[in-house]
């Protein structure tokens, strides 16, 4: 046989799987990084239509094209929300999408990041530079630690927002779906607080969101979820939401327009609570 | 070699794709139906997560899971936009959802269905029952004919709604995004005249919705975007609404409360409208 000219790359796709029987098939132009951290998978790929694509344990966490429409809303809802936010908790978040959104608000003095895997940051700041420029902002502290080990020994009454920015409920964000997590989240609250967290798929994640959304409405007298369209995460995703005093539905609470962007507007902010019926259901609304 | 007591079915996907470099898989028990129409390609899997799919020319109609979400928002928000819906057209939407979710209106009097294959209703009638109610509504009048010469034929102001439940703009359905379709269903409906369509994917094929919308702004007084979370057409679905009186925004025009309904309430009629600042920006809004 002729050998040929030039060898034509490989048709390879990459299948996440939303449970056994679909998923997303992304065409791939080939790997970037792969490595064990000591706590999950990291690889990292280039696809043909997303730009790059982050997996932890093999699970879609962000790519480079789609990212926004997930950073944006897990942070500006909460944000607009409260009228001054500046004490702000992050848990989990390594890539560093959410900070980079934190730290659009002038009005937030100080981030505390708490991130349990540091090579996720370090891979992050290497790979994903645009979704960096929060590690290096001077509010920014990081601490290298089990977030469920730091809400429990965090002082009462510490933060105006906390965001959890984590993987699915298992392997390492395990316990950050616990009832007593959120306990902790909601004493190291201040008066005004409101905790925000990723709370599944709204498509094949029903029962994570509606156990979330009952935990926090034992917790907080304002308890809501909304959702963002997130294509690389099926489509859409919700969020919980949780504050002891102010209510989203009421609308920003200042101007978004000097921010650069893409998804969230004021109009957003209230719409993204509107759920479908079979959704309302699923939360018992 | 010894052979198994059983053989285990093979392990089958069908992946639809959404551009050249991705899509979704939907793992198959089985097929139930192929054949060709003499006009396209009709083929009815059973899918593990979905329950039965239907495919027109290899892509995706519907699935009995979710098609709901698709059908309910393109039938009610001009349903019950319009204070009185007595005259309806409906193009295209061969499989029955669209007759079914217009005929839960006691206010239609009369559905004229133009769908120029026959053999899709046979198919889904057959394979669908839970989709056929509506043909065999007696308000219903079946015509077997192209909706572009239907409405080209049509006399001026007969309608109060068409809905245009197309394939994609390619085949049978290429004719039904063109300038020219869209100024004929405007000359076919009456003053206060509603036209509805679905405008493809906001993810996957911005050009389309945009250009739809576009004509939509040049024929109608009121021309709007909205959205419905459809998880097999990729997670969400956009529809463009042309009004010539009443403004969806105003909300519904009566209580949805006695239909049967999983996907459309009185707030999602307005959320619906409520769009990501990309999605504006795609359409100039």
């Amino acid at each position: 046989m002729t050998p040929p000219d030039k060898i034509e790359p490989l048709d390879l796709w990459y299948l996440e799987k939303f449970s056994e029987n679909w998923g997303l098939s992304l065409r791939i132009k080939g790997g970037i990084h792969s490595a064990f951290s000591g706590l999950q998978r990291i690889d990292i790929l280039e696809t043909e239509e997303f730009g790059r694509l982050l997996l932890l344990d093999s699970a879609i966490m962000l790519t480079e094209k789609d990212e926004f429409t997930y950073h944006e809303m897990l942070v500006h809802v909460p944000l607009f929300t409260h009228p001054s936010p500046q004490r702000v908790l992050v848990i989990g978040g390594g890539d560093g999408g959410t900070l980079r959104e934190v730290t659009r608000h002038p009005q937030v003095k100080e981030v505390t990041h708490v991130e349990i895997d540091e090579e996720v940051i370090r891979v992050s700041k290497e790979f994903f530079p645009q979704l960096s420029p929060g590690f290096y902002d001077p509010r920014v502290n990081l601490k290298v630690t089990d977030g469920i080990r730091f809400l429990k020994e965090c002082s009462p009454k510490s933060y105006d927002i906390i965001l959890v920015d984590s993987t699915d409920p298992k392997g390492p964000a395990e316990g950050l779906f616990t009832p007593q997590f959120y306990k902790d989240c909601h004493n190291a609250l201040k008066e005004g607080g409101i905790l925000t967290v990723q709370a599944g798929s709204p498509y094949f994640q029903q029962d994570l969101m509606a156990r979330v959304h009952k935990a926090f409405r034992k917790l907080f007298p304002i308890a809501r979820v909304y959702l963002s369209g997130v294509i690389t995460y099926g489509g859409m995703w919700a969020f919980a939401l949780g504050s002891k005093k102010y209510d989203p539905l009421q609308g920003p609470s200042r101007a978004s327009k000097g921010l650069p962007l893409k998804y969230y507007t004021p109009h957003i902010h209230k719409g993204a609570f509107i759920l479908p019926k079979y959704i309302e259901e699923l939360l018992g609304l």
